[in-house]
């Protein structure tokens, strides 16, 4: 089977950035639902389909029901639309296949790992889409949907997802946190973050092509002691900062003598 | 007074991507000193120059002298090179100006704010040179100089260079550390890395036009209780990664309650 009408459920970042990369590949969103309405519209504009905040307004009848939610949402959108005749798929990295009830004939997951923002609009060409899905056709129909965006798509099981979701909490989310930290000691100082992003660039840039644990550098990889108690108590009027630094300054020293 | 031959001290990472960079601009490096034979010799290779194992052995008239050596050992040299007649600059982010003698004529810092190494040679033109002087004439010699090879130069002085290390420990190496957990946590359940590389791309890629608070995301951040309970178990079997996820979740939620 080959999806063409596509209900849109969400119109979050995700939705969004999916919508509009569905409707450039030549898929046809043909409802957005949200709970405001006002934001079903806006995205039912960018890819021309019926917008609703009424999930039993949306048609019966698609090929396949994206639910792009708040996780704690999903379970819920999921039994309301379940007498539905389409595929029905969730996007979270988080939530397990099992939230589907067992009554439903075709259901799955389509994940695509990336953080996405309304704001801008990235091109899904490069971006890893893991699948998972109740049966194999079901699970080879999205992957050709999921093959018209992405040159990265792979089958990963709800277990893995979830580790995936936590491995990618510490390169996203806890990475950002560091660049806010550097950001907030340099404002303090009256200095620029911009000194400090060709830096940030290159130490993205560098594992690519590198192991992370082969490219470790800094004060406590080189058990430099001084410059670490210097730049402890420099972060003295920071206790959280200063926790925080005394913490992965121990981890990375620990890393670094378990690979001895 | 414009800078023709130049003695560099050091054969590491910083060394040896300034050497080439400074040869590539037309500079003229005159020797390469090197505790260590081979690698004097195999970084004067690259830009045409002598090289020695021994300070006494080095040009005692060069326009300017670069210690880029680990920080423990810059005040020795720089005692052994204090009679040298041009001016003798350092490139350490945490060493004050004031490991030079004040008599001494000319001397200066030269700290360019990257990560280095040797296997990946890059090009300086966007690196931010960050200029420190003993008086304004050597100032605009050094500035001459930083400029033949980048694009962002600017004065900053011991004080602040200190804090911009500081910045860079958590943009660079912190940040480092959360790609080699991601990279610990993906492999110890078979699943590869590359799947988490075009994120790391992105989140650094974002920050470059946005600042890193406005777009933090994450279950911390969204106060997502559920999701973090559940990582934090498993994170178990990983008690060091464990406690960072629950400082690193409690600044996030304590960053994000002070911008409220």
């Amino acid at each position: 089977m080959k999806i063409r009408d596509i209900v849109l459920i969400g119109s979050g970042n995700l939705a969004t950035n999916l919508a509009i990369a569905l409707t450039e590949a030549g898929k046809n969103i043909v409802c957005v639902y949200s709970r405001t309405l006002g934001n079903a519209e806006l995205l039912a504009e960018k890819c021309n389909a019926r917008f609703t905040n009424r999930l039993e307004d949306v048609p019966t009848t698609a090929d396949l029901y994206v639910i792009a939610i708040n996780d704690g949402m999903i379970k819920e959108v999921v039994d309301k639309i379940s007498n539905y005749s389409g595929i029905i798929v969730h996007t979270s990295g988080s939530i397990p296949i099992s939230v589907f009830p067992n009554s439903l004939k075709q259901f799955g997951v389509f994940y695509p790992l990336m953080m996405f923002s309304k704001k801008n609009i990235v091109p899904f060409t490069d971006i890893p889409i893991c699948l998972e899905a109740n049966d194999n056709s079901t699970l080879e129909t999205l992957t050709e949907l999921a093959s018209s965006i992405s040159n990265n798509v792979s089958e990963i099981s709800s277990e893995k997802r979830k580790i995936l979701h936590l491995a990618a909490i510490f390169a996203c989310n806890f990475t950002n946190l560091n660049y806010a930290i550097a950001e907030d000691i340099l404002k303090s100082n009256q200095l620029s973050f911009n000194l400090i992003k060709p830096l940030i660039k290159e130490t993205a840039e560098k594992i690519q092509h590198n192991s992370p644990s082969e490219v470790q550098t800094g004060p406590a990889f080189r058990e430099d002691y001084d410059v670490m108690h210097h730049q402890l108590e420099m972060l003295n009027a920071m206790p959280e900062y200063q926790q925080m630094y005394e913490l992965l300054s121990n981890i990375i020293l620990s890393i670094k003598h378990k690979n001895d």
